[in-house]
């Protein structure tokens, strides 16, 4: 990648950050019990924000105000999956994008089935999960253990990455060490964030959710990559600041309120890689 | 207001904090899934203690032990809905009061229906919401934008909060940069807390669940508005210390533990407008 | 208890700290909607990982990859109840340890019949309460106001939790000013931790799983006194420097985390009584 490309792409990332300030969008999310509250507060912090909501006989208003949907699949179950369904079908009736989080995929059938049945009604935009659960989008074994990732290869994650962006159609982004995002066409390489995020449950679902804000008033490859960026760089900030994860996941938070288009300019470790 | 109306009221207020610490009253909450965890550590922080519950066959009992009912219809759906009927039923036939929070009523029909018909069993205490969740309440366009409001007007907000009282015979407060707070006769006005409350998810479910506190323990127009000012005053206590979402949410359940009587006297901005 | 035992308990107990951290076990937890997150987090903090899930359709799969089972009861109804019942069978055919917190059993009916009703499988292995929830197992009144107890006798609990143990064939727990652990035959005093923990929601529930994560990878009764230990001796080094609950809390998810075999060595306070 040229020099002039990166900073382009750097610029247009900064700048997304902003326009998520200035637009504050209302991301609806269907989420885990686990992290609705970490979710909300991540959303709120970067100016965005939050509603949660799940019930069939209000979702066409939710989303007909919202300007992102957020499917989160962390503590699925019958009930829930309905909602999730209902609700895309009715992005589909919108222009609004829908992030999926397929927390877990690969573990259980139920996950797994569940994960390709949504993105099968051709409506999801982004798909972000570990490198296990996109695997498992690919009916591959999953392997995934619990919501961990047992096994990690950068090389097969970006051949996988790539596949699953053209297959469906879709932004997909595997996090890891290294976080891989692709169109189908070209595949981003981010090297920021720290390892003490894998320490605080809900970390990967924030994202999710902070993605929904930003593809919602951005371009959903950069919009997907700023808000990867985003997260990282909060991280790096408040690792600082913070090296255990009770005092990391305040400062997080306290990050991701203040971090700004500078901080974007100055830390973002960004690589793309064409073909 | 006179001069002594004012010192008898802050008076009042101050003792009420001191009676739900001493009293330590039990606060049953059906509430929603993003603020259990907080709004239990704030019960607590304040002397209280917490329970959540919503099956309906254990309902009856623990209105019975309870001192205080919480309704909050955050995350509501049927099956929430119906134990939060079942509740206030249970609820008439005991002198214990019921605080309902509305959350993003006026957003969806079914928010907006279920706040009307729990109201309209007469057995609601005190509503506490935005300026847009109490308009829904009158059959007006709520204008709510997911759970925050979109527009405020003072002016308007007194009008609405006496009219709210005078309709369903009832506590209301409007939450907002002013708080006003009303028995449908006078209208109380306060001017503490800090706009960083906004920026942490819950705060507003936590006063509810406070407010469910105070009132068991002391008069219900007093009580209430010994909440509201107990919990701004904490904000600004907690604000003094950090000025990030992360750190404030965490240095404000270290304020609702600490903060006492002389804290009350201190800060309080409270106006009562008659009439 | 001579010097030699007591020497030979520690020992074994800080040993199995570190292995929890080698191992790094799945628990699988069925929990309530207010502890989910801090529960997560508190496993994460151990070097344990977590699992939510209470799909049914799941449940098998989920058992089959966690290392144990922990189920808790504080926000339960009747479509979690059928998922604690189906996850406690399935656990019948593996060899993996079963966790119950019975949070306000003697409450309600409901609490305290399910609690009877899981024991009765003949699969837990830890059931650990507080005075009030344990007693309630035994049929006697509970006396359990919401989710704590009202009396509390040393001499009494000691009978208790023996009786309990012996009666189920279980490691039992009652959690208060001090522990108690049986299993039917030794009773093993714990004097460590502050009383800060009442003020924080779901400490309780966080032990009752770092107690999944520290039976899945040691021998029953002392991976529970190691979790207790762990647990307390934690919060001890939080209460060093955090005095008020919110900061407090964030101090114990550092602590959990930076605990180590020195610190159980050096502050462990535990007697044990036989017969």
């Amino acid at each position: 990648m040229g020099r002039l490309d990166q900073k382009t792409i750097t610029n247009k990332i900064a700048e997304c950050l902003n326009t998520v300030r200035t637009m504050k969008p209302l991301v609806h999310n269907i989420t885990n019990y686990v992290v609705m509250n970490s979710t909300a507060n991540a959303l709120l912090a970067i100016g965005a924000a939050p509603v949660m909501s799940h019930a069939e006989s209000e979702l066409e208003e939710m989303i007909n105000i919202a300007n992102a949907l957020v499917i989160n699949i962390g503590t699925l179950d019958d009930v829930w999956i309905n909602s999730m369904k209902k609700a895309v079908n009715l992005a589909k009736h919108t222009n609004k994008p829908v992030v999926l989080d397929p927390v877990g995929a690969g573990a259980t059938k139920l996950r797994t089935n569940t994960v390709i049945e949504l993105l099968k009604k051709g409506k999801i935009t982004v798909l972000k999960g570990n490198y296990g659960e996109i695997s498992a989008v690919l009916g591959k074994e999953g392997k995934t253990r619990g919501v961990d990732t047992l096994e990690f290869s950068p090389t097969t994650a970006k051949k996988i990455v790539k596949k699953v962006s053209k297959k469906y159609g879709i932004i997909s982004v595997i996090t890891g060490p290294t976080d891989f995002i692709s169109n189908g066409k070209v595949i981003i390489e981010l090297n920021n964030g720290v390892s003490l995020l894998e320490k605080i449950t809900g970390t990967g679902c924030m994202l999710a959710s902070l993605i929904g804000a930003f593809v919602s008033v951005c371009d959903a490859l950069y919009g997907t990559t700023a808000a990867v960026a985003t997260m990282n760089i909060a991280s790096e900030k408040a690792y600082e600041e913070a090296k255990l994860p009770g005092t990391f996941s305040v400062k997080l938070m306290d990050y991701l309120y203040k971090i700004n288009e500078k901080d974007i300019k100055e830390r973002l470790n960004i690589k793309t890689i064409t073909g």
